[in-house]
Formats: C-alpha cells, sequence, structure tokens
C-alpha cells in the first residue's frame, strides 16, 4: 500500500487485514525485518505517543531511522503555497523538502497540525498534501488537520481485542477543554466506527458540530457497513453505550478567533466524562481516550482509572498498529523506486541477507 | 535489578560489581547484546553527556532507543500532582505518560531537573517519582532533584581506576557560580565517597550546608562503611586531600528566592577551585567536576588542565557505568513482563539469534 | 583520513575518489559496515537535509548514532574563547564537550554557523576550530562560518555524475535573499569548481564581494588545476555557462550590521535567476543550489521546476558524498585510538557474533 493519509480511504477489509495483524504482533508474531531500508520521521507538532511508538516501531521492524523536528533549532519553516514568492518566514518549499527526504528514506512519516486561523486553509491539509504530492515515496499521515489514522487503525484493533461488536453502541462524546483543539481525532474516530458498522452517536453541545463533510463520509462508511451515525446535544444519549470515546475539539463556527471560540466552550465546562455519564452506559462499558487527556477536565480521574478505561492498550496498539502498517508499506507491490531505495538496498547478488525479499524467504 | 533512582539505595557489594563491570567494559569487554530489546530516554532538562553516553549505550548493548525531549515542540508539559483538575499548561498526567511509555520500551531512563520554587515539591521528586510508580519497567534516574546516580556511579569506577584507597581523605568542595544551581550532583558525590568509607569533608560556606537528611544519610553509610563525614568553611580542611570534588549549589535557605541566593553567594565569588587550593592536597591529587564546568569560575584553567584533573576519564565513565547498569537491569530476574517486551523480543523457537540469552549462549 | 573541515584542503584526487566511491553507492555498490561503531552529530544550527542524510549513512554504515541539538532545551551554549571567565550564558568549554564527545564516538560532525557580529571572530570558525583540536577524534563540518565541505563534495560528485566537462564555465551567482545569510557555501563552491578546474566566474553585485582569501585560495586551486576564477557584476558574464550555481550571502562590508546590511542588498531585489538568466546559458545548461532556496526570491519557478534544474540530485548526492566521507575517515590507517572506539569495537576473537562478516556467514 501507498501510504496512508485517511484510514476511510482503505477498503474495510484491508483495515481489518492491518488490525488483526496489530493483534498478532501484540501476541508476540514475529515483526517483519527490512534491514537496509529507512523510516522518516518529520514532526510540525508536538508529540509524545507518536514519536516514541513510531521510533519503536522502526527498531523492531530492523529500519534505519532518520528524525526530524521542525521549530527551535531543528527544521525551519516549510511554505506549502504553490507560486509562494517566499520573502517571509518560510526558507523552503515543500517541494524541495519532500523531494530531497524522499531520496533518503524508503517511507515518510510526517505530522503536522492545522495552524488554525484559516479552515478552508486547514481542511485543505498544505502540509500532508504537498508530502504526499512530491515525496516519491508512500508518506504515512501521524496527525494533520483532517485526519489521524494511525489513532485510528490502533483504536480499531483495540475494539477488536476488546471483542467488541460490530454493532454495538459507540458513542464519541465532547468534553470541555481550556482551549479549542483540531478535529482530526474525532474526525478519524468517527469515520473509524462508521466504517466498522457501529452504532454512533456524536454527543456535543450545539455549535461544536463536526464538519458537513466529515458527517457525510461517515454517514456514507455507516450505509456500507450496516451502521448508523446520530448526533445529539442530550446526555441520554450515553444510555445503553458500549463505548464511551471522549475527545474535545474546538467550534467550527469560530474558527481562527480565540476569543468568540472560547466564549462559545464556556458554557459546558462540566462536560467531563465523570461517573454518571459511564452510569448510563452499559455495566461493561469502555472507555476510551486517545491521549494525551487532562484528568479532572475531559474525564474524572474515578472514570480514567476505572476498570472500565482502556485508554493505555490503545496507546500501546499504536506501536502495533504502525507496526503493521509500516510491513503493509514496505512489502507493497507496486512501491515506486526511489534513488534513496536503491542506495538502501542490497543488489548485488552475494549479499542476499540485507535484501528484504530473500529475507523475507528466509523466515518463512 | 529494577532501575536506579539513588546510589546509596543499593547494597555496597551491588555498586563495587557495576563498577568492576564499567571498567571491564573500558577495557575492553564485550556488552551484552539485547537485540529486540528498548531503552527509552525521556529529557525534562537539557543534557550533553547523558544524552550522547546513553544513545551510544544504547547501540552498544543491541537496544532499539526511543527518544523524547520536553519543551520546544517535542513533548508538552507533564503533570505529577495526583488529583489535579488540569486546566493549566499541562497536556498530560505522569500517570498515562509513564504507563503509555513503559508499553513501548522495557527500561526507562527519565532526566528532570528542580523548578527550583518549592523545596518541599521538588525533594519529593514528582516527575521521577511518578515515572516510577507508573511505569511498569525498570526506571533510571537521569538526574533528579535529589540525586544522579550514574554520575554517582561513574565517579565510583572512576576512583577504582585511579586506585584511590577507600579510605582516602576527599574533599567535596562548593564553588562560586552565576546560578543557584541543584543538589542532585553533591547529594550524590556526597553519598557515594561515604558508602566507599572515605574520609568525607563537606567545604562549603556557611549557609551553603547541604540538607539535614542527605547529611545524615551519608553519616549512616560512612558508619557502615567505616568512613566519615564532616563539614567546615575552613580552607584548610582541604589539607591533605586525596581528592578534591568541586561542584556548586544553591543555598537551600533561600530555596525559590534568586536575589536573596544571589545576595548569599555574592561574597563567596572567590571560591574558585585554583591551584593555592590544589597546593594544601597530597602531591598526588585528583581533581574531579562532573561536567559541564565553567572554566576560572568554579576551577581555573591552570587546575583543569593540569595532570591532576581526571574529569574526561569521569565523563567517559559514564558511558561504561550505563552500560554495566542497563546490562544489569536487562538481564536481572524479576523484571515485569510488559506487552511491548513481549512484542519486542523472539519466542519463535526457530530464530535464536535475537533471543537475548541464546545469543549470550552462542557466545560463551 | 583525519575528518574534513574544508573540501579545498584535500588533495584533487583524493576528491575525486571520494566523488566517485559517492555515485558508485548511488549506483547501488555495497557500502561498507563500521558495526560497532559510532557516529556523534552536534548542531548548533538548523538543518534538514544534513541531518537526515547522516542519520542515514550512519544507518547505511551500520553506525551506532549519538545525536545533539544544542539550545532549547538540548546541550546548553558552548563556550570557544581561551581563557575565558565563564560567568556568562555559556555553561561548558568546548576544550570539555569535544573531549567527553571524542571518547563517546569514533567520528564526531559538528554544525555551527557564523555568530554574524564580528567578522573576524568569525573567520576563525571557533567551534570547529575548538572540535577539531579537542575531541581526540577525527571531526566532520558539516557547515561552518567559513566552508561546507559535505557539500562541495556532493556537487562535485553531482557534476561528475552529469558529465560536465572539466574546463566548463561554472558560473556561482548571487541572488537577493531577505536575510544576510553566510559565506560557507559560495566559499566552498566557489573553491570546489576551481580545484577542478573549471571557467569560474563570481557574478555578484557590487559590495558583495566575496573574502578576499578565499578568492586568493581559488585563484591559486585554479592555477594548479588549469581553470580560471573572476568576477563581475555584468549579467553578461552568464552567456555561455555550463552550470549556473545561485546562492544569496550577506555584503562583508556591513559585516553584523544588519540595516546597513539591508540597506545595501535594497537596489538588488532583482537579482532572482529566472528563465531570461537561464537563455543566456548554454542550452543545456544546468541549475544548480545547494538548498533551501527561496522560491522566486532567489530562483524563479519556472527554472527550478525545469528540465535545466538539478537541485533534488545535488541534495541526494550528500548522502551518497557523506557515505563515501565516513568510510574513508572510518577506514583510514593513523586513526587515533580513543578508549571508546576500544569499547566500541570487537577484540576478544572468541566472540565472533558481533563481527558483520561472521555474522551474515551464520545467517546464510
Amino acid at each position: 500500500m501507498n501510504g496512508l493519509y485517511h484510514l476511510g480511504e482503505l477498503p474495510t477489509a484491508a483495515v481489518e487485514a492491518l488490525a488483526a495483524r496489530a493483534l498478532a504482533l501484540r501476541a508476540g508474531a514475529q515483526p517483519q525485518r527490512f534491514d537496509g531500508r529507512a523510516l522518516g520521521l518529520l514532526f510540525f507538532s508536538p508529540s509524545l505517543r507518536t514519536q516514541a511508538s513510531f521510533q519503536r516501531a522502526a527498531g523492531l521492524l530492523g529500519l534505519d531511522l532518520v528524525q526530524l523536528q521542525a521549530g527551535a533549532g531543528g527544521v525551519w519553516g516549510i511554505e506549502t503555497e504553490e507560486g509562494a514568492v517566499m520573502d517571509g518566514a518560510n526558507a523552503e518549499h515543500v517541494r524541495e523538502a519532500a523531494a530531497v527526504l524522499g531520496r533518503f528514506v524508503d517511507v515518510l512519516a510526517v505530522r503536522a497540525f492545522p495552524k488554525g486561523q484559516n479552515r478552508a486553509e486547514d481542511e485543505r491539509d498544505p502540509m500532508l498534501a504537498g508530502f504526499r504530492r512530491f515525496a516519491g515515496v508512500p508518506v504515512i499521515n501521524m496527525e494533520s488537520s483532517r485526519w489521524h489514522p494511525c489513532q485510528a487503525l490502533a483504536d480499531w484493533s483495540t475494539l477488536d481485542m476488546l471483542g467488541v461488536h460490530k454493532r454495538a453502541k459507540f458513542v464519541l462524546t465532547w468534553a470541555w477543554h481550556p482551549k479549542a483543539l483540531p478535529q482530526a481525532v474525532p474526525n478519524s474516530t468517527l469515520t473509524m466506527a462508521a466504517q466498522r458498522g457501529m452504532e454512533v452517536v456524536v454527543h456535543r453541545p450545539r455549535g461544536f458540530e463536526l464538519a458537513q463533510d466529515v458527517m457525510e463520509e461517515a454517514r456514507a462508511l455507516a450505509a456500507r457497513s450496516g451502521g448508523s451515525v446520530v448526533e445529539s446535544d442530550d446526555r441520554g444519549c450515553l444510555d445503553g453505550a458500549q463505548v464511551i470515546y471522549a475527545k474535545s475539539w474546538g467550534s467550527l463556527a469560530h474558527y481562527g478567533d480565540a476569543a468568540a471560540e472560547a466564549g462559545a466552550r464556556g458554557p459546558f465546562r462540566s462536560w467531563c466524562v465523570d461517573s454518571t455519564w459511564m452510569a448510563r452506559a452499559r455495566p461493561d462499558a469502555r472507555f476510551m481516550h486517545c491521549l494525551p487527556v487532562r484528568r479532572n477536565v475531559v474525564v474524572a480521574d474515578e472514570v480514567i482509572d476505572s476498570q472500565a478505561s482502556v485508554v493505555i492498550d490503545q496507546a500501546e496498539n499504536r506501536l502495533h498498529a504502525q507496526t503493521a502498517l509500516l510491513e503493509a508499506v514496505l512489502s507493497g507491490a507496486g512501491r515506486p523506486e526511489s534513488p534513496a531505495s536503491t542506495a538502501g538496498r542490497e543488489k548485488s547478488p552475494g549479499r542476499p541477507i540485507r535484501d528484504p525479499s530473500s529475507a523475507m524467504e528466509m523466515k518463512r
């Protein structure tokens, strides 16, 4: 497969195969080895789980690791606009940055949060779009303005691991947060649950609707898989939930206007998942969150520390899901040849061990 | 062994074994290999030697490396208070950060300097305490508010390497510095020398006493090992020293009050180890410092550049001490099983090469 | 070879051998393996290509990687002045920083841009000079105040790859840029082309001459190789060029005076390589730039996106050139022994498993 931008773009069977492989890896299956090949990680935004789990996945797969951090003495600003006269802050265009990094690695993973000023620009996801267009190697989205497919894949595998029924009731609930957070995780969580065929409810205050096109995509995915998607601001929609998945996000109605957005959030300070919320759900309901989470703001200690909470398993599954994803990307047919991959892989017949295909044959 | 927080907590025989192994590694002994397992490094504070030596140790031991830096576009702030309502600057609680990283690696090393505002809070060492409590894997302290055990272990091995007698006179001397520095290194140096059984003198101005409980621990360690611990502000206490170990630290009497602390330090600007200080010591005395050191402020060029100075060997021994420590932690019995370590290690019987124990048998 | 500070210091035959090896690696030759040895990377300045390509080269060569970033929570400031009384911002002297890192790795690469305040100080290249003097292991310059030899070596190999004749006309042209940039790249490009024996023209406005001593060195190199070096501010000097190599740099006449320098640059806003510039060159002329480049400021989209542009190949050749360079440094005779390298390499005959050739035999 040629990278991953949005999980919903993959056929459901492909997602199921990746999730199954993730759980097999969790259970102790041996990762494939890709010695002599390389993974590039490029962070324009902060990260704990994503950095750590991709670094570790590289090690498990035998990949060389190239890691870059933008800002603060690392990599300079990258321009994404076509035709820009670059006399401002950005020192390099994504056309060059992507093409160059694509010569050094076999797969490139990029994290770039939205700037939060201009919704239309952010929804074009310019940094990911630029890297996907110009890198010349598969690109993995480590969370962009729009999507966080690695989280969604990990969550899918977590639901499988927990034996949650494909038709179970899944409530994605908004929560209050001191900042206006991006939509990538709720977008990906919603479409992931819809694609599984779950009975999906988006529980959010009025004014905190997710983007119309994302809702439509979720409904289309649900229609194909036999699930459903509804929205509600009524706490009663939690009743009988099998999964309560919490996440805060900012109001699209006030995008880029921090004061107005904070004002819109203000009345909903009490939207914090506590035991009264969980009491509405099934007795065996699960609490999920992608982390990082603000305790006693988004979720009460009594919930995240309870047996219902599976947040640490979700996070662990990031590692296994990404390891499975990288295996699929690196062993995929039809991968474009790049000079870097040429340089990185063995060609001479006398040294078969670092040739990926030969190595895999040896393992079989 | 289950990580390392404070060297003084280890039995002396265990310290001696680690120091001996460090010197064997320095002399060319082959490090054990732990291919398929991983070391996590998490820095909340700046570092040169510690970063470089732990990275290198990971390479020598065949460990996958996961490295995270807090601040400046890396990892966000981590909350350590139990029950906190997290509506401030910190985006994640140590309960989650530690538990998640513990799923990705087999041993986790953390550096977190004190905040320097509230002494009682700093002395609880909240970040290290949190990681040790919640990581689920062994945690190594790469310098906390209270202790710097890797430095102490390296220094112990350096004293062994130099053939310094266990009963020799060891002067830990305060020096002036433009900032109020933390106590972790002097605390660890003092207790290390006391545990060795040395004749320990703490040479510091009045008002710059180390913490009472640390002094008491040092005296107890000395009592057990046949050594002694005294304090003095008299330059004459340097007379006949075998080792002069310099380090600046701030006055606990003015903790968190930078102006008052600077005022207390002011009169002691001349406390810089120069040749007149060294002239009081034995002709074969050694000058030690943990580095980084401010030349001609803490120590004069004429001393640090002399034959008496062993600071570069001390620093090199950080690598060997930490390699020995990681060997002990990773080969230790009773290590808790974590899913990450399960995922990272070979289980299938047909591929013994990456199984640590098998690999070691093959080497024997 | 004992590191690399300035390409012009190498005999031309040595440069040619490195460039040839770089192209062989690009074509798929197998890099040598140096398992158990280590490369240190220390960045005092930002980087994309250099970080990524050195990280990848380490992987291809089997080297352990030690990587440090100055500033922003990484490594503190490093003092370079001899005899300094270090009561200012810098916490460590290069004497210690270099000597310590030299104990942990086998080769150390350092990037340190000029401070841009004092020309004489910058031209002494104090950080590189300090590391070269005190590291005790070979040091590679990843771009200093004065030189960028890895770029020059990559560019040499790119010219070879493109079949550009050794006597061809090579125009290094200044371009406008919103900031006063350093001279390291133009200095290295100029001397590289002169050492090849090319017909070199430096096209720049009056007031933007390169340093006198660099021009003299270039002329001396050209004299030895049968080439030539001239300067011109006449656009006509582009006529018949085989290569147009663009790069902006600040005026040495106003070094450290940002306002005066910006004023001097002001009239030359139109110095941007566009199709009218390229039209003066040969029909098969090549456009080169080291990257990062500001589009439509230094070069028009119509040029950098044309078939004439080879900037991505130049950047890819950074990887191959540095891989070749590291091979030469690490396999070089006469390398000084350091304790770290002793610790890192196999000595005992009875433990073949980490010997690359033996390990490969075992796997076959």
